[in-house]
């Protein structure tokens, strides 16, 4: 049996009330926990596209409710299209969004007009469920893991407010929180749009857990150093040999694991493994726009008219990790063999 | 014989007339190119104040020349002790500072006070000038290690703002690029202050060189992906068994680096290693104000109160260092006999 939750001040990131859906702007983070109410799926979509909503899984359960919502106004089938439509192309490459608004869609589309809206709304609520359910699976494999360490370090935002529910490392953070409350986390601040400065950090004061911020340089001397027990990141796609594609500085941290023989761990979803591709080489890097290294803070820091590079991920390569975790369990060592127990 | 500097659009960092000095404002880089005249020892002192010139070799080159102006106004023994105090305390901890400040005071104070200001002005001249043959000599050296590298990786500023003259590791790339014009740098932006961002850019802008900018945490998927030759960066400490203390950032390229096979390269003045310490382990890191981390290009960013790590340095262990290049030499390899022929 888990220790009780902690106390947490504020609102949650979603909040469904089996009609309507109030969720977390995130654009107004840190500054502001600002509300904002959803009644349609136009609603949702906008909110997904403004970036109000983001982080795959968390985009996924709040799309299912939008259709939902759509399919309580408008029951046919054209209007179900329609809506269906609006939230697909709200966000056209986040994988989660087109298959829970297809989850949703069928559900609807599989009964009469009549008892539709409460088969949209309970395929909804049972992607947010299996979503939650996942995430405490995920999060109690990953503990077993690290159970000696007190000291850990992550990159990004892997919580709440990118994936519902607990989230994926950061969920692994909360669940050793709750089993350890002398538990310290190094946030790395994420460059260049410093999703470890605005959310994780407040994501983290808001559970009550000591942290300090760092920038994404100085990880790797503080890990040589001595000040980190494990380090814990979530990942965003892992190659069919374990390779791994995550937001771009993790693989400097995986190095520095390594040399200082700490033990490196991605957690995240099982949906994330893709086993059609071979290695970590195969999978292409986004290159992002070069105004998000040019700026920070939303100034202009650099010469006007320097080029940058911008690559969102990087490739940590399977020899570097000591585990990989999923709903579904643990590949360790990370290999061709124990990826496989783990792919969908 | 080396090929024909290149033609270079603005002013220089420093100008020396034989009675005034101009700098460049680095306040007001890379937004306006700012000469400010300086006319005092006072003077002198104010702009080292407040950061307008920075660097711990530039500043000794500036306060050399500063002192000399002193000497010439009042050459009184008990103004001569004045001005160098003044200009002693403009940055208590500047290696350089004392050291140049102290050279042209002894000069001054070794002749009779018709002959000090000319003794002040040569020594002050001859600091700026062995500052600019150590800096060429430190390249020459540096350009043989690196012959066959065309895209080069770079963090921090290293460069004549800092150094004078042509500067440490940035000297070795104006050098290179003066041999083969298709030589390419990405230059990591250096968070917390970004010095690669406001200020290596610009001075490659200036020079001509290609480049472009990247965040930190960029380098290592970097130079795993076979994107970068080699890495040359400079160094603010160096221990007898050849550990390094660079700005924080350096290590984690390091690792990188060795992982991928490619050279990493230290490249400073001999005055930088210190023999009195006996590894990276006993080279204390300064921890600097939270306020760099928490905020970026002026802007909070973190929650308010949000606690943090600063760390200005880290150490790179001497085992992942291809050579460490200085006007007097090369180690290579770097180990405790091949730096005590570098220390001075």
């Amino acid at each position: 049996m888990s220790a009780p939750a902690r106390a947490r001040p504020g609102p949650p990131t979603v909040e469904w009330d089996g009609r309507s859906l109030r969720v977390l702007d995130q654009t107004a983070l840190p500054e502001f926990e600002r509300v904002i109410e959803l009644g349609s799926a136009a609603e949702v979509a906008a909110a997904i596209r403004r970036l109000a909503v983001r982080g795959a899984p968390l985009i996924g359960v709040v799309a299912g409710y939008g259709l939902a919502m759509g399919v309580a106004r408008a029951p046919g089938d054209e209007a179900i299209e329609a809506a269906a439509s609006v939230l697909r192309s709200a966000r056209p490459t986040a994988a989660n969004l087109g298959w829970a608004v297809e989850r949703v869609r069928r559900a609807a589309l599989s009964g009469p007009p009549a008892q539709r809206a409460a088969a949209a709304r309970a395929e909804a609520e049972t992607i947010e469920a299996e979503n939650a359910a996942d995430g405490v699976e995920m999060a109690g494999r990953a503990v077993e893991l690290l159970a000696g360490a007190r000291r850990l370090l992550t990159h990004c935002n892997t919580g709440e407010l990118a994936c519902g529910a607990r989230g994926s490392a950061l969920g692994v953070v909360l669940e050793m929180a709750e089993r350890r409350p002398d538990l310290h986390v190094l946030v790395c601040e994420t460059r260049p749009l410093l999703q470890g400065a605005r959310l994780t950090t407040w994501e983290l004061a808001r559970e009550g857990i000591s942290h300090e911020l760092i920038v994404d340089g100085a990880a790797a001397g503080l890990i040589r150093g001595g000040e980190v027990d494990a380090v814990v990141v979530g990942f965003d796609r892992a190659a069919a040999n374990g390779d791994v594609a995550n937001k771009v500085g993790t693989y400097a941290h995986a190095l520095a694991a390594r040399a200082a023989g700490i033990p490196f761990v991605f957690a995240g979803p099982g949906s994330s493994i893709d086993p059609t591709v071979g290695s970590g080489d195969e999978i292409p890097i986004e290159e992002r726009d070069p105004d998000e290294v040019r700026h920070a803070g939303g100034r202009l820091l650099a010469p006007p008219g320097t080029l940058c590079r911008n690559p969102a991920f990087d490739i940590t390569p399977a020899e570097l990790i000591t585990a990989l975790v999923t709903e579904r369990g643990v590949a360790r060592p990370v290999n061709p063999d124990t990826m496989a127990t783990l792919a969908p």
